[in-house]
């Protein structure tokens, strides 16, 4: 089962004629199986921690008024994530993929081998068990807390208006069977992962995914009231919380080692270890330099250093080499990731030119960078350029259609969208009765009230 | 001494009849003992880091007048905690388990093995030292992070009322004794672990003890003035800064895959590897479940959506299969975590019933869903349940009396509970002479100051 | 290359005439390059976590007008010296330690044998990558991540008044140049090593280092307006969000168990093993010290208990720890790190009484903490005191007068310090244009608008 995905990459691999498997053969047997599985556990937790970093990066981006629905949204989502990928994604990724929802079966866990090993202590299990190169499990959380990370990028962009219902109804559909059909596509082995499609631990399979249903969101339910004004301007939001923010990009970056490092998918032999620390450096290369790119071109651009152009400048490097890590010319991760931090400052200001209100600039950072590190991924690791090409256009295609269906379709059945005054009055009161920050004096926000009418 | 925990959980097994220890040996000596050392300094590192999450919550579910007192308790207790385990607290559970406080010995550390092979490098002394299964000290780090964990509980049910020196002096007798002594009867190898009775990572054993202990002091402190009001209604206190709590949540999150997944005690062999990965997934699927089901009922009863009851309802659910996070079949363990978030909404309301006052629902989150995980190990993992229903009062009444005295000798020596004047004023201004934000214009408790004479 | 820094560990250690090399052959090959090298990942991982920490605790420490220019400059830091250590910086330490600036190369990253075996996968090169022991790049990372830290030493200190330019340039210096040759004395190989002097993870070669050129900022830069009064008392500027220069602490805390038990340097033996354990327990135990006499001193000295001296005794804990936690008596870690939150109270005070503006304690917790305890290494690591007072007082000598002439030059070329009016608006303001908390009311500093014209 979870076995498909690691046979791929070493496949693969192998394909370049250069590797005979022995040469990855690792310190053998059972310390492999447990370098192996330990490697997806530490670095699956780091994951998972990610979505605190986007739960903090959101509360802290929208204002005051809507900062507790968006905690709630976060931490439902991601519980949402994990119980239907348990039931459906996992194996219509890995188990079903040619069948893409025909022949559905549920998830049950464990191998029969690990069962028989762990409730029976069957040691005549135990020499199947370590044949399998890591425990199911192990797997399974691995590419669960990635589900997890696409659905938090869509709650970001649609912040302070999307209904609460609606939204986790969204997450259902998307975490079981969108993203999951996209991975099936490729990391599960269909039909993009035989093309060549290379996408080492997802610029494209997940963040991109996240921000093409999060794009789709940002166009049915629309924009927040007052956030283009008719004379042409745009209001500022600023964030309600700039450290919250800023804390949640370091939670980003931090999980971010688990995310690419982990995706080595081993650990138990002298090349996985060497692979894995050059793709933990090259991250966090590529993340400084979306830094750094971010301070130098905002200036320019905006008179000043922006901040929120530098946190996001982060999230756009760390995007951006996520698709190709592993190279070991690491003055490429500047490159791209310098690249990534660009194409996400200026992705801002794209959208706002075409008035699609994304509260947190997901779409840029995820969308926008993500495409460019897939590209990226013909310089640097031999990816073919047409390859690359049909894989984004196709998963672009099928997540934006499909999203947007799906928002079409509780557009019609829940409704999408806030009242005006639950929006004006803010999400916090108005539908959760509990304010994020209820003894602090709020200035209002006088501009909205007298967009009330709009 | 620290091995007969372990030795322990390899009896208990091997119990079964069904476990040759060759099945389990693993990789082989030193890696082996590598291993098993380093999973209790990753995974001990995580628990750690359940206090920031414990601040956190905490800190964000007070009021902001006494915000930063309870800042200082919790790094308070666990510094205390820490000192307190190394010179008592750790050999009166593993070491001097039969005479309760007869025999006390100290704590020196390192074993006389480790002590030659590090201070003199003698090689003679390694093959020893690797037959102990992991190293003294990391399986001293990992138990002290636990009882840091128990003392937590108690400093947010009785947050806002209990004086700073009371609170530290019971801190200092739970951690030196109290839970040592629990500790003792169960993982130490007493008379509850002689019964059978089953606690894998201590739904009871650390979560129920620190539940039992605030419900103990809750009892002697009081209830803040003011929150149980004459004509029978609760006057509402909510949090005071909810992304903060969110955070909080998270961390521990994070954190219990450490708890749960480090209390396999064991890495080194595949045995091991696969039993960590499945409490892993188990823990997160509880946690998940606890959110949804607490999701779900608090909509029906409170007409809404409740954010503390989801919050708190994670905490719930991660309790609850804390008793017995290693089956197989994740359904249960579903079902488990959902029961336990269900448990921890109800329970919130019937405190309030009671008229008890526990500011951030601890005692619902750690005392009763606790005992139901506790219970639920009779379903899932053969526990028996007499033995586990004689596990649960045993420690109940041990604790809850051997608590409610400590609390009262404080209440006569140096009073619990800080004067009306500094219940009103806020711990932080009239305790520690700081706010913890003194910039923000904080709206005043008119409430509260209309009961001044109460 | 990285090789050199743990080889100079293994000599120094068999330099006692007692260790024969063969008593840390450890699990042979290739397991133990994987777990030298995972150790190196995933404690790098918590340093570099450590940047959150300070980026918590100095936005919490500033006054609100001045927290989203303190995030700015965190993560601005943090990618500077990434990609400075990256070019020039790494090379300085290790391979050009001789030549001080002399003959500096740039570094390649990767070993060629690394990318024969990555690129090529020629299994003729794994025998030659296991020998070196660890992967070059996790070494590198590991390194990386301390650079960082000595520089988010400095922006604590200097916050609320010196210009974001300015001060990224002197980081610039700092991490591509300073920094390195303070290490290429010690660790790199050079006269202070071959002194003998001990520095186990960087009491001095960190954290003094740090508070050296943060104390030459001080100076040349001034304090802020108004914080020393005319007629000789002392402003007060307490922090403005407590709970999270508490979380910051936590953070560092956590990540201190990196920077130490990392700093063993490898994992792939008994001895390691045993010796890590040592390390987190000390450290742990030392941080609690600190807090706890701390919190004890305090009293009598201020009439209450000072929450800020608790937070930063727990920083002069772990910094004094830092040098020397390798003993088997783990009482001596309890000393040290007592007394080191001692000097830690006693030093916020003196700089106080000496005009010296330092806004987070960065000075005594990093710099008077590290002085103690690096000549603490002789009471239990037998370190010579002599040897231990030159190291402090060369690396001290050279890190402030290169600093302060950094400073100077900064001075002359682009200035150092806001103008009056700025800092009366606040950098966030007035050079940002992005106020932290924009929506909450705040209280205007009425005493700063009386010295306007001071």
């Amino acid at each position: 089962m979870s076995r498909i995905k690691k046979s791929l990459r070493v496949l693969s691999v192998s394909s370049l004629g250069l590797l005979p498997v022995s040469a990855f053969a690792g310190v053998g047997g059972e310390s492999q199986f447990i370098f192996n599985t330990y490697s997806f556990l530490v670095w699956g937790a780091l994951v998972m921690w990610m979505c605190a970093g986007f739960t903090m990066l959101e509360s802290g981006s929208v204002r005051t008024k809507n900062a507790s629905v968006i905690c709630l949204k976060n931490i439902g989502l991601y519980s949402i994530a994990s119980v239907a990928y348990f039931i459906v994604g996992y194996n219509l990724m890995y188990v079903d993929v040619g069948s893409l929802v025909g022949s559905l079966t549920l998830f049950y866990g464990s191998s029969p081998e690990e069962i028989l090993l762990i409730e029976e202590g069957a040691e005549s299990a135990a020499a199947a068990v370590v044949d399998t190169g890591y425990s199911t499990m192990s797997d399974w959380f691995f590419q669960m807390v990635f589900v997890a990370t696409t659905a938090s990028i869509v709650s970001g962009t649609l912040a302070e208006r999307v209904k609460l219902w609606s939204f986790f109804a969204f997450i259902l559909v998307l975490t079981a069977l969108i993203y999951p059909i996209v991975g099936a596509w490729t990391w599960g082995g269909g039909w993009l992962n035989e093309m060549g499609f290379k996408d080492f631990a997802g610029s494209t399979i997940v963040h991109s995914t996240g921000g093409w249903a999060a794009l789709a969101g940002a166009l049915v339910v629309g924009a927040r009231r007052g956030k283009f004004r008719k004379d042409g301007t745009v209001k500022p939001t600023p964030p309600s919380n700039v450290p919250a923010v800023t804390l949640g990009v370091f939670i980003l970056w931090l999980g971010w080692f688990g995310f690419n490092g982990g995706s080595q998918l081993a650990l138990g032999s002298a090349f996985d270890a060497v692979a894995m620390s050059i793709v933990l450096v090259n991250t966090n290369l590529a993340a400084a330099a979306g830094v750094l790119v971010a301070i130098s071109v905002s200036r320019p651009i905006f008179g000043r250093v922006d901040l929120l152009s530098v946190l996001n400048g982060a999230i756009g490097g760390l995007v951006a080499i996520t698709a190709g890590p592993d190279m070991t010319n690491h003055v490429w991760a500047i490159f791209i990731g310098g690249v990534g931090g660009l194409v996400c400052t200026l992705g801002m200001r794209l959208l706002e030119r075409l008035k699609v209100d994304d509260v947190v600039g997901a779409v840029p950072a995820h969308l926008f960078s993500g495409v460019w590190g897939t590209i990226a991924v013909c310089i640097v690791s031999g990816g073919n350029f047409v390859t690359q090409l049909v894989g984004i256009l196709a998963i672009g295609a099928f997540v934006f259609v499909s999203s947007y269906l799906v928002w079409l379709v509780l557009e019609k059945a829940l409704g999408c969208r806030v009242s005006g005054i639950v929006e004006e009055l803010g999400q916090d009161t108005a539908e959760l009765g509990i304010e994020a920050y209820p003894e602090f004096v709020v200035m209002p926000d006088t501009e909205d009230m007298e967009n009330t009418d709009d």
